[in-house]
């Protein structure tokens, strides 16, 4: 791994101070933020995350803000899902797409009033294709980035830990829903919801100022839980297959080739209605992967062959303990797709056997 | 400085093979791609871009290619800048924003055919606007990013050094314009630009497969010339006055607060006409900023002070070797802007003098 420069434009969050504090080995960049990527190792940050509970600084989930009158017809120009029966405290995960069906983000959408919505994104500046559909058509809403950041906790004893911080109230919150609960005075959007398979919540923080004291609050009730500084997990995430914009789809990529064909349900005229149904019977889907042998960090597309013939890309990789093999996520051609596929990949190491799989590892 | 953990959403270049072979110490990350930030030092990187010339993976500077019917009527509802007169081998800096009038980029317009322009941009994703607006508005228009790597070539030496390579053809190009030129039998745009105040080149290479040959080519004829690989470089950058966007201005700032009203002349009825005209009196600009003592690393904003009132931020600061002092920029409160004026910074270190000056250290 080489160094990150340091610069304002690559930003901080207010919770840095605690994952500084906390030992942070290494960081992306996302959204123009920092992320960490690993504490201890990624090894033992895997064995942590699946047996206790950990804090994560997920400030890099910028919230685009859509709010005013034309707030709710702008969700609906947006969204290829049907937002029509979404509850007052409810999230829904969407993807988005541009007027040819090409990916440009797979955020979580938190309903936080009729005419006001936080769209969560993943890594991409999403606000600016929301404000430049709102500019060109003349919308009346009010596109902003406001300073949320949002804290995970995630592991099996997250429910024991955010009850000792935000009541009782914290397990009645039910998948994908949020409570507004107190902390210091303020009420925070406390959702269901995180970056793993191991069960959690996500803290909308946006009051810059109870950032710390609430990181102080979790690690000082959570003590005898034995609660970690953590950050969302190469192993783990591809283990329970979850998706990873810019790594394993990107604008080239439809939502059906993601394999989130199940989320373009909208029955209005939304923007990319056209451009998605002629791209409804994708030719190509991402698959789970096992690879056998030991592999170099997938810092790249390496490419799957069938023979001497490119019939997809390996484009998430990493060394499951759990399951003793090469846990990976790639986008593969449809005549070799089927479960039970034998291919070759092509990693700076050389050529790996890979075989397409039903399920991922969950 | 801590480490960045790879993935392929950290996009590598086609240069990254001989900028690991020049032992690059330390990247950003920059539209979703890796960018050198240093090689041998920082100091010592500026000294040798002051003498002799470098040649710089600014793949980052990624292409938004507008192209179709509507593409001029696009380029002009994005630019404030007129562009009634520009050429068909000029290229505009024009500084985009929003319809509020923040800034949304600071790219560079290449115009490549009347139905075809590059914008070449700094971070961010402007192509999401852009898309925005096409998909909003229903114009004709693809808009893609090409794969497209600018390869710069700076210092006082860069005319030699193209020279060699592209031919004399090279010293024909004048500032702003550009050329094809043959390599290899592929002709590449060939600029008279960059990010320095040194003087040189950008090539924009859209043949990924020569990407190396031409690294190769540059190196083997500059051997005399003690070419090196380089980087932008902090130092010279900030004497210069040549801004970084997301570092020192931001959506928050309108391009006059940026010192680029200028560029603001378009006549037409481009998208963001009314919100500029509304701020078209700042009360905040830019600055070039003398700092005292011994700075840290500026990794965020640093507020200014007069007395207990801040009255702006420096963003971007370095130690100056041939200045022989700190070198900053800032943006300030029309009542402290004057030159002259003498201010305190805050940095994590304490308390610095800080000098409004006239001039940037050029």
């Amino acid at each position: 791994m080489a160094l990150i420069s340091p610069s304002r434009r690559l930003r901080r969050t207010p919770f840095t101070p605690g994952v500084e504090a906390a030992g942070v080995k290494g960081y992306t960049v996302y959204n123009h933020m920092l992320l960490p990527t690993v504490f201890r190792s990624v090894e033992e940050d895997y064995r942590h995350l699946k047996t206790a509970v950990q804090v994560w600084d997920v400030s890099c989930e910028r919230q685009v803000s859509i709010r005013g009158r034309d707030a709710r017809r702008m969700m609906e120009l947006l969204s290829p899902r049907d937002l029509s029966k979404m509850q007052d405290d409810q999230c829904y995960y969407i993807p988005v797409v541009d007027r040819a069906g090409g990916m440009l983000n797979d955020p979580v959408a938190v309903k936080r009033a009729d005419d006001h919505y936080w769209i969560s994104i993943a890594d991409g500046d999403f606000l600016q294709y929301a404000l430049g559909v709102a500019d060109g058509m003349g919308l009346d809403v009010e596109i902003t980035e406001p300073d949320v950041c949002p804290l995970a906790i995630q592991g099996p004893k997250a429910d024991d830990l955010m009850t000792r911080v935000f009541g009782d109230q914290v397990r009645e919150i039910r998948f994908f829903r949020y409570k507004e609960l107190t902390f210091e005075g303020h009420p925070f959007v406390v959702a269901r919801s995180g970056y793993s398979k191991q069960g959690g919540f996500e803290i909308y923080v946006d009051r810059a100022d109870l950032a710390m004291p609430l990181w102080d609050a979790l690690f000082a009730a959570g003590e005898d839980l034995n609660v970690w500084a953590g950050c969302p997990n190469l192993i783990e995430r591809i283990e329970g297959g979850l998706l990873s914009f810019g790594n394993d789809m990107t604008r080239e990529n439809s939502p059906f080739e993601a394999g989130l064909g199940k989320f373009v349900n909208a029955s209005g005229d939304y923007l990319a209605k056209a451009g998605l149904a002629a791209r409804a019977n994708p030719d190509r889907m991402i698959r789970p992967i096992e690879i056998e042998g030991d592999l170099p960090p997938c810092d790249r597309a390496w490419p799957l062959f069938a023979g001497d013939t490119q019939v997809g890309n390996v484009t998430s990789a990493a060394r499951s303990p759990d399951f003793n093999t090469n846990v990976a996520i790639g986008m593969v051609e449809a005549a070799h797709w089927a479960p039970g596929t034998t291919l070759r990949v092509e990693t700076l190491d050389g050529a790996h056997v890979a075989h397409v799989r039903d399920k991922f590892w969950i």
